[in-house]
């Protein structure tokens, strides 16, 4: 009976191995396929679709050696199509190699629609009904789970509602253990979603499974809604991966069900794996996670306004959906422009800093950002620039070291490249220091000069670096005399902290954003009480 | 009536400058949002909230300049919360504020939820009343259409349900022209909101309007619920925008309502130019835009190779919920280069360019500009640099100057301001040139030394200057040594032109634009046909 457990439990498939890979932008090695495979079991999912084994060679490779892996909550399932018209199951080259993947779980994906039948297929209805029939019982005849995958349900449904039940009758008779009705092109409404997950649900006696795309924006909304009309399997993918604008987002579908619907999903407790899986995600497939993103984002539960903030530390219901800590995110206080001091105060508090409203300090501490942030710099984006000001404003800290003077170079000759170097006199302590180096262009250079120099007194220098390096240009209109913004992300083996720079010359606003940086991992390895 | 123009109309409400600059990271300068106000405009929304004048300076800069626009479809509504507890409205200062502003439209927000008139206000239920009743009063009598927000309506309504319907009946009765649920903490799921909708519709007779956030990846779903269950309004920001996981997104709201649901919201034909503000709206604000972003992302109609798009060659039905013209989108094939040189054809057309596609030059052209792209040039953005390579690559251009060599020297002293020079040897004809200059940073001393070295041969120089420098780092992983992209606008008392640089160093790319725009200047000036 498949991952059915009882009433109240949805089985997931996430299929970010495998739909997921078809987005444009999105490329899993073998190594990040199986790395993923172990934190989707970790998060608890009943299934992991892993591959297409006929469509590609690694895809057969992953299979081979996922079988060596020792899965506590997820059963593996291979992906591949009915067998082609006209020629026996057996002969279908892409049908043993589904077997060959020996995966306990394969799914199987069929034409629903007519149109697609007579178009992309070439062949009649009946033998299409042939094709799934033939199939899925091959495939139970060798011991399989079967999950059905009847593509383009939904528009197929609409355009000739007799045939798109007919397929899936087929499915059912040939013994499928699951039904899935796809929304491949992504263009359902819930309404008319919910009345033709109904007219399926009455017609075969086999649990169904969702599965919709996102290219109206509505693929959560979707899922859910056929989860509230009865069927039994979600699938989807990390972060909404997969064709065009996406599949279902799991991140997102998993958390309403759970917390919004009282349906369980995952083992108990495991829902607060999720931030970290989806960044995980994020990382191995080397996109930027979205700060936006529902649940998991880092500005899910970030506060910006003055009056939210103000609420929230009061009660954060006031102004939070679920609590951060369901799914393993937090809540973030944001100091920028539109905030007001409550938000810095609250800022401070979270980094152990005491920051009473009417001394004299303090007030000097918050003039002081009020001016920098009027000048441009946000240190929404850059908050270890703002602990570094805090704690400087409040005589909590020591320099680590004082520049005396940088001299940047550039020299570019007629048709050849350009030459920058940087040469840097520093004092540490009493000791000066003067070094040169050469970069890709002048901020590098200046970034290369600092370590080299540092490196001597400073030898945990060698184990961070930059991770990120934004530029925004505020007051465009200045044109090339405009005052920039620079924010700058540094990162060590533990964590990854941001720092800002604000100046009308970029090297000057780099400059600041850099020793942050550096100057911040020194603080955070050497002074720092944790 | 507000902006009610019959049954079948949508009014939208678009608070990207308002909600949308809540968001992390979404930071507009007044020119930006005066900008964004003409293209909102262009594209035909009924209202745009603009900012709240009692909340910071810029804002009120924005609504004094904004009254000078010619704006043909939209009208400026200025927002802010109901007086403060305990004080006349006409003492209130963000009030005064709000007529300051001298909008047509003002937007006031007001607490539903009587935990929030508890913990947040610090107030009693009945003086919440009478503030929202005085504020509309008081702005009615001044003559303004007032749209009244009721925040949280959805979780008040849960909490206290006789509440809440005091609240939108007391905004009602003072004369309110829309009441606005808001689904402040994005929590609400459709079918709860829907019933919710029907009991709001039920006790009062003004037109309702919907403001979702996408806290549960339901904004879109729950706004288009909303509409099937009778609100007139619709408020959400382009790209989705807005404080923690973002408000409704317009870009998918507008085409579900128009293309699915047949109701209107735009102009007639205005739909197709969606595509075009999205992605204008996030260049501006400095946001990447997000590829897979439902209807107007570049992947939203983007097919790879294999099954998908040789069906969608034959049928683009099988494979696409809507035409992609239709929100102004195109359809991709990610194999086929066709596309890219059909439109680099219409292009040159424009341009008054021959570009037959046969000849030896002309596959050239199309090939340097692939490989051109593909380093991360950006031609959409930067005609003139587009129009001197097509006319090189025809011999239809000659040189105005040639470079011998720079240099870019700056120098910081502790504590001191950092200063940049640049020196600058070029051939124009055969006479040398040699000369040097100071600027505010390495890219404005370079200028400055172009300049001084043409003058005398091009005195037209002194009439063009620079009018915007916008820098983005592409792969921003690579940090310091990424590449980076220069736009720069030029122009002189006729014209605006831009050009565009791709480089490692951002020096480099900066000299590129920054030639490409004073060679096009003089190319304009002397040598261009007309």
């Amino acid at each position: 009976m498949g991952g059915f457990d009882g009433v109240g439990h949805i089985a997931v498939l996430d299929t970010t191995l495998r739909d997921g890979t078809q987005g444009e932008g999105i490329s899993l090695s073998v190594e990040d396929k199986l790395k993923i495979t172990a934190k989707l079991d970790a998060l608890g999912v009943s299934y992991i679709e892993g591959g297409w084994p006929g469509s590609n060679p690694k895809d057969i490779e992953y299979f081979r050696r996922v079988q060596k892996m020792n899965l506590k909550h997820a059963k593996v399932t291979a992906f591949s199509s009915t067998r082609r018209p006209r020629i026996k199951v057996e002969d279908d080259a892409n049908i043993q190699a589904l077997i060959n993947a020996q995966t306990e779980v394969v799914t199987i994906f069929g034409k629903t629609w007519d149109l697609h039948v007579f178009q992309a297929l070439n062949t009649t209805l009946d033998e299409n009904l042939a094709m799934i029939r033939d199939t899925v019982s091959y495939l139970k005849a060798h011991g399989r789970e079967v999950i059905y995958d009847a593509e383009h349900f939904f528009d197929g449904y609409k355009g000739n509602p007799t045939y798109a039940i007919e397929t899936i009758k087929a499915a059912a008779e040939a013994g499928a253990d699951w039904i899935t009705l796809c929304d491949t092109n992504g263009g359902m409404l819930p309404d008319e979603l919910k009345a033709i997950v109904t007219a399926a649900k009455d017609s075969v006696n086999v649990h169904l499974g969702i599965h919709t795309h996102n290219d109206s924006d509505l693929a959560v909304s979707n899922t859910i809604t056929a989860v509230m009309a009865g069927v039994m399997m979600v699938q989807g993918t990390i972060n909404g991966f997969g064709e065009r604008c996406g599949n279902a987002n799991l991140c997102s579908v998993i958390p309403n069900l759970e917390l919004k619907l009282g349906f369980s999903c995952l083992p108990l407790g495991n829902l607060a794996l999720l931030t970290e899986t989806s960044h995980y995600v994020s990382e191995l497939a080397n996109v930027v996670h979205l700060s936006q993103q529902p649940f998991v984002g880092t500005s899910a539960f970030a506060h910006k306004a003055g009056i939210h903030v103000s609420a929230v530390s009061k009660n954060p219901s006031t102004y939070e959906h679920v609590e951060p800590e369901q799914v393993g995110n937090k809540r973030r206080v944001l100091v920028s422009e539109l905030s007001g001091v409550s938000n810095l105060r609250y800022k401070a508090r979270e980094l152990n800093i005491d920051l009473p409203l009417e001394t004299p300090e303090s007030k000097k501490i918050i003039q002081k950002i009020k001016d920098l942030e009027h000048k441009g710099f946000q240190y929404e984006g850059a908050e270890a620039s703002l602990e570094l000001l805090l704690r400087k404003g409040l005589g909590q800290f020591r320099d680590y070291f004082q520049l005396e003077s940088f001299k940047i170079l550039m020299e570019k000759r007629e048709n050849n490249g350009i030459v920058s170097e940087a040469m840097i006199k520093l004092k540490v302590g009493t000791e000066t220091v003067h070094t040169a180096a050469e970069g890709n262009g002048p901020v590098n250079a200046l970034d290369n000069a600092l370590r080299k120099a540092l490196e001597e007194f400073y030898p945990e220098i060698k184990e961070i670096h930059l991770s990120d390096y934004k530029v925004r240009v505020l007051d465009e209109k200045d044109a090339t005399a405009a005052t920039v913004r620079v924010l700058i992300e540094t990162m060590d083996q533990e964590a990854t902290w941001s720092t800002v720079g604000v100046h009308p010359n970029i090297i000057e606003a780099s400059w600041q954003a850099l020793t942050d940086g550096i100057t911040y991992a020194l603080y955070k390895k050497r002074d720092k009480k944790t």
